[in-house]
């Protein structure tokens, strides 16, 4: 921790400060420039992390060092992490497909759709059950059931099955009926949900908020392993600029800096980042180009009339197009489909 | 609904979007134009807002006409809201005062935060119990007990509680102990969370989250009055924007639009929008200025040792300068403090 | 300048940045904590400023302690400044109240707006000759001749003027016939044209890019003022965020954070900012009340027919009603008008 | 054009506008739905764009049919434009790969890094001569003798050269030695310079702003477009956002929306848009999966004593080991190196 003091900073205040940090255990080195005063604070950064430093007279600012995260960091941990979901290993050379409607909305379209993604190469089913929407007067989603169609699909196809969860109060169900969990970038900082599934080792997606800082996300996650559960991957998802042409903007350079900053596996969300079919196939193609370790994109039998997000969910034909695609892309990195 | 489509949009495609609104049960008025062709729909635009339109071959873009919100709208309800709690008016002429601690430490601590905030002219105390904290290593607050301390501080001073809630499971817990539940930033499109406040009559202090649009947060608050619930007040508490000098960039537009666009009380908090207590008051002037209908400051008598934000508390003398400022920009604005 | 090496780092690499510190004549200090080692570079942060130390390789960050500008800083001048434009101050206890038509049509409608905001209470008017025009098509300015037209309206009413420069080529007209040379938020960063007004005394109001950081808006100014002109105002006119609802997002934070960084004056556009005329009024309150040290709004005696930016321009009486109410708040705030 | 009026919009209002419409020599439409009246209007949508509509009285809001631009779009010339710049063909098959300084320095390192970026496979060399800093103490670059580095260099390996221009006053000198202009992301929006570029012939690179919406974008292609120029190529370079782990993120969305609105060719600079040599590899070749016609990549063969942006340049080596991996990624999409 570097803390810079104001020119006109005075000697009490200054003592006023080692004080409090020898309080608080931590060495302190003073050096005085020709401009400013600087006091280096020797030992565990992350105990400063809680202490309002600049609220003290005579402080300009103060710079932490060290990272605010360590299980989820690439120094902590060198290799990258594999999670194991039912047989699809995410993280490793393969890439994870994971693909399916936006919303589930009947039996026999989820296992349609199911039977239809998997045959274009996908590896594991996305569906929601449970909808969190913008406006109380959208379609919210089937609910429990929902879940039960994903099971009756993954039943006839084999696919492991990734659903988002909404509320504390639903754990139990998903731990019960989902392969992997996924928490939503609207709950990337709902914290108790966080700590909820952090308390299992079932896998979980986390999504990045759509104006998260990938600090912030990487905290989001700390949040998670802080509580045992190691299985945990990353979704990039767009963020919020002030351009309209496209629903997000999708970070593509966060790829490369997540798997530079952590272990984790990074997955890419290209139907949700830019809300438009026909944006979806390139923005794949961009998103293994740049390192992806899978992507997750929505399709639909028939978009025109989806309860949920149509306008950018692809159709299955589609689909299998775009992963012959992916899959040139992936050799041409040294990954595999 | 205005329905624009591509110039190469051809007869059968227009025959087969004509269709679908039949089928919703909505008329559809063609004009064709030298360039375009446009179909205005007639009817309740709200059903449309569920279909994906765009997602029709031919199709350039979908404008809807009317606002997707309906309760919270000024247009629903001409006079502006008051909400009453525990005697003091919010939405009045007279501004809502709201200080205390960012998070409640201790009994002893809140309890003397509380009678100098009201010594100061505060009307309403705010303090944490449950903190969102970006870090699992930051202090998450001390939980149940803290809405004790605050009972007690409000006993001892006759000043209404307002605290946050983080999890759905702990509704109980805050209908029986606050007078106004706050729904903060990060939980503000946590709909489980939304729905769960909206059934009953406990006020509820929505908070803006960081990067949501008026029109998401208007829709969040939608979502508590779809519920039933009447008693809500909006807070404008600072958007994300690439500004690093302070924590968040400070919206007071937001004020006289949401005024327009909606009858209830809007509150602006200074203190996380800045992030900077030297910045609270300026602000807090402005806010004033603009037209909101009452402050949440934070309020500390040590924010050297405060266990949360620090950075942004003001001391209880600050405070009550602070007040006597306000007084007199509350009375150029035709407003009383 | 703090320089934090990656843990990974080598003596040789190391020994590789200290030879180029010391090459750059500069002295270095190296403090080895647990997880980091640190080097303090001591001397002028500024030489560092060109030097690409995160290329060496084993630098993981790079962290400056001096703020990278000097003549605009409160540090170097302590004192605010105040420009004296024909008699008017600017930066002074009385408020500079500048405006007029957003862009200057014709001679008589001028002269007539110029009357009429003089009668209001405006010490400056305003207009612009050159358009800055996001399309090609739409209105570009009268050009030459309206400067001649705003001369008029100078010679009749007593009002210093000022205009917006477009081009380098223009700089003689401007040093002319201006008494202020406004440079737009499109061309904050246009160095050629900065370097060129900095080259003379004219007094040169200088607004806030669309995106640029307080850091960049001060570095601007800092060109200005390394080329010799003092006579620089900095001007906040909103930032582009994802808020559509207005134009721009005024931040009026940047108002105390600019005074304390800076001894220049403030000015607040909230007629640019905005975008809406129903908005000028709240905002221009919330300016004075956040200490602001002018108003610059534009006026016009027919916003439905006003060749640019009608919608947010606000009409003579209007405009004299809002004189009333800011003075309530100049004096709340212990300024005069 | 799409007026929707208030609901309280007298008859009196509706008729003002209508009249004024009809002034305008335009047809309108009216159509009464249940809670809102709406005029449609009919005509060229482009004459509408001046004028201030919703200063009306009892216009709630406007909505344009039409996009603003003209001749930029792929509406007006479906085929992809090709520019050919001394036998390199930009926009067509083969993709231009674009290589050089940040900013040109001394004769012989601009010559030696010429033929080493011509050796890896670069078809362009890039060099700033006049470079824009965001302080004016930072290296300004060498000026007009720059631009006579870049020619010896040009001659000496037969890479056609693009430098950008910063002042309308030096078109001459960049007409006669540039063989692509370039106009930076800071001037995007100086539209006396679009203007004086738009006046020849000569190839320009147009930038697209920190913060341009791809409106402004092609607005400003079409400045350039609308003066008779129609060599016009568009550069994505990353955008503002609150991300701070990168210089810029940089928006791959824009290329396919940009090729889908436009015919003009689409360049990627993933330098300047991550500030990061190590994020330059993966974002190139997700510029080229995402489907952009070239490249602008920074190389300079000793980054650490780079005069500007050595962070975010690579070596010459480093340079030749991404165009064998551009290659494949190329082959994937179906294009060329």
């Amino acid at each position: 921790m570097i803390i810079v003091l104001k020119p006109d900073a005075t000697e009490k205040q200054i003592d006023h400060l080692l004080d409090r940090l020898r309080e608080l255990g931590l060495k302190s080195h003073i050096s005085t420039g020709q401009e400013r005063t600087i006091i280096g604070v020797i030992g565990d950064d992350r105990i400063l992390h809680n202490q309002p430093l600049t609220a003290f007279p005579g402080v300009e600012s103060v710079t932490p060092i060290l990272a605010p995260w360590k299980l989820v960091s690439r120094e902590f941990k060198k290799e990258g992490t594999i999670i194991d979901v039912g047989g699809v290993k995410i993280g490793d050379k393969k890439l994870a497909m994971m693909a399916g409607p936006c919303a589930v909305e009947r039996l026999e379209l989820t296992v349609g759709i199911a039977h239809e993604v998997k045959a274009g190469g996908a590896s594991i089913l996305r569906g929601g059950a449970y909808k969190p929407r913008t406006s109380p007067y959208s379609f919210q989603g089937v609910g429990r059931e929902g879940l039960d169609y994903l099971l009756e699909a993954r039943k006839q196809t084999g696919l492991p099955v990734v659903s988002e969860i909404l509320d504390t109060r639903d754990i139990d169900l998903f731990l019960e009926k989902a392969d992997i969990i996924q928490v939503g970038a609207r709950n990337m900082q709902n914290f108790e949900l966080l700590k909820e599934v952090g308390s299992y080792d079932k896998p979980v997606l986390l999504k990045r908020g759509l104006s998260a800082t990938l600090k912030e996300f990487l905290l989001s996650a700390e949040y998670i392993m802080s509580r045992g559960n190691r299985n945990v991957m990353l979704c990039e998802r767009g963020i919020r600029t002030f351009e309209t042409q496209y629903r997000n903007t999708l970070d593509l350079s966060a790829v490369p800096t997540l798997k530079e900053l952590s272990h984790l596996p990074v997955i890419v969300d290209p139907s949700h980042a830019t809300g438009k079919w026909n944006l979806v196939a390139p923005m794949s193609r961009a998103a293994v180009a740049a390192g992806a370790d899978g992507l997750l994109i929505e399709v639909h039998s028939n978009p025109e009339c989806a309860l949920c997000d149509g306008e950018e969910s692809i159709k299955p034909a589609k689909f299998k197009e775009l992963m012959v695609e992916i899959k040139k892309i992936a050799q041409a990195v040294g990954r595999e489909l």
